[in-house]
């Protein structure tokens, strides 16, 4: 069954209207910077500029989906029109005001399509799956080679650059999210930004990378050391991260909430009087956008299934000292964690 | 004056609410991924989260805003509340309806400031100036280094990657989109994504690209022969290009239409009968964002002003065979055109 009679069908309205890269991707496949899909229950049709509408006949050719030009939403609400649309779905949580006020002129009844979308996109295919697949796959290639090339006074700028430069050598159509690389007690920053920071002898040192294939993400953190540290408060946390991580993955099985998963790992760092240094959730759903549904936090109802794609993330931070996180990505199968990540999740020290 | 007094004076409401990364960075010169701003007559204050508070206060210590943590926007909502806010200035076109519901729920009545916005962010000052002239210098470094690194063989996607890795080493802090190259036929697409094709001897290259530095985006494009080719239709068409680059250069002045920038380009093609390929605008601000206020093109009466940094970009495109774009970052100073670029715009053959 194609993407938007997926979402089509588990909406109640008369007409779908979708705006926004991600959800245009989803329904269509094909990546584009402009355009709109329409979906009723006779035809979808993806409405595009000239500078995407050859490519996207070629890529759509064996779909369900037509390819029409269209200069701007105008053009589009006018071909909604004229099939008697009264009940029109749209994505709430990505239109904007004016968009709001052009859909008021032609009277629809406005639909929230956000949590059907939300739902058919948490739960991935095996074509999906095998995407978020070779998308690891790419970034732990990546990430291997980079650690036989580090050296002292490399800033964290340049190890983020060269690991994004390596990912797409490797096959990546891009970088999934902004590389976070982090050196030192720079590390106690859960979203450090690099800077010019260089890397010496013994230094903790922090990668939160991922990348693109297929238009899927990958996600995955790694800390390790860069040289002996006799730091035993760093080793003693390691310990405790890695052994929370061990056993969420364990023991998270579908039909958990992302609150009962997330306490898994948290109980087994409060085990250890760490929670507190904890100050961020478990995971989160990856798929086309790197944050998705479901949420593993302390406050979420969301329900784990089969077939969703998630982070386990857990990690404590130092202020002024360090910070260690260890990060899969990784699926439900058979109701239970399968990682997509095989690199050594055990302290290294280069 | 700090920016947020500039923007709320321009406005009519008693409060103004900021959200959306790009106006938040221009407000606060500090980049960050969640937040608000609240301004009005007496203060303006950045609400964030924990995560960037720090780095916030830190940053923004000599400055007229406040920093105070807010987990949500409801947080920043009951503020404004207790301010007696009766017209609340919001930007229309980045509030969702879920925004828009909750700012109904307290009887604001909303004033846009997008106008505001694009407004004062369209005249940049010294700081601005030196940012993106920063930001043109590195990916000119960038690109001049690159040159002599292309060889047979290599894939769009690796010359894309490398040409990125290479701005990031000089000392960009990142990309300011997604690096454009585009090998033979595949430059006459002009918002070609890079992909495994290989450079050949003979091919005409198009890299369209630029860096983000202290904030600010810089944007160029070149196009460029790797190795000779005896393709007369190539080289009267770059002529052509050329031309139309140097004659709107040297006539657009302040006080202009975006219209009458654009028609100098368009026009000069137009002498070669080549207007029909040249199938986008002319130009395009830039600034925190690589696309702002003012476009340059056949329907824009923006009017261009002293102070204002944009593209000149003319191109043409010929279907299966190839495509030409000249492009330079420029402001306008003394109400003339002074461009940020300094590599050669005359037909390269490497």
């Amino acid at each position: 069954m194609d993407n938007t009679k997926k979402v089509f069908r588990a909406i109640d309205a008369d007409g779908m209207l979708t705006y926004s890269p991600d959800l245009r991707a989803y329904l269509t496949g094909f990546p584009s910077s402009f355009g709109f899909v329409y979906t009723d229950a006779q035809e979808s049709i993806f409405f595009t500029d000239p500078r995407y509408a050859e490519a996207a006949k070629k890529a759509l050719k064996n779909q369900f989906i037509a390819v029409e030009i269209a200069k701007n939403e105008d053009t589009v609400l006018d071909y909604i029109r004229t099939k008697k649309v009264r009940r029109l779905a749209v994505p709430c949580s990505r239109v904007t005001l004016p968009q709001e006020e052009k859909l008021r002129k032609f009277h629809f009844k406005i639909v929230d399509s956000d949590p059907a979308f939300r739902a058919a996109m948490a739960v991935k295919n095996m074509e999906e799956l095998a995407c978020i697949r070779r998308a690891s796959e790419i970034a732990e290639e990546a990430f291997g080679s980079l650690l036989g090339e580090l050296k002292e006074g490399m800033t964290e700028n340049e190890v983020a650059a060269l690991l994004e430069y390596k990912m797409r050598r490797a096959g990546a159509q891009d970088r999934s999210f902004e590389t976070i690389a982090a050196f030192g007690k720079n590390t106690s920053v859960p979203h450090h930004v690099p800077c010019g920071d260089v890397l010496c002898k013994g230094m903790p040192v922090l990668l939160d990378f991922g990348c693109r294939w297929g238009g899927y993400c990958s996600d995955i953190t790694r800390t390790f050391l860069f040289g002996k540290s006799e730091d035993a408060d760093f080793m003693a946390a390691y310990e405790a991260v890695y052994n929370a991580h061990r056993i969420a993955a364990d023991a998270i099985t579908s039909g958990m909430t992302g609150r009962e998963a997330d306490a898994l790992a948290r109980d087994s760092l409060a085990s250890r009087g760490l929670d507190k240094f904890f100050t961020h959730s478990l995971g989160h759903g990856i798929g086309i956008n790197i944050h998705e549904f479901p949420t593993l936090g302390p406050n979420s109802h969301d329900r784990l299934n089969d077939g969703m794609v998630f982070s386990i993330e857990p990690g404590v931070y130092f202020e002024g000292k360090f910070g260690i996180r260890i990060e899969d990505s990784v699926t439900l199968s058979g109701g239970r964690v399968i990682s997509f990540m095989h690199s050594d999740k055990k302290l290294t020290v280069l």
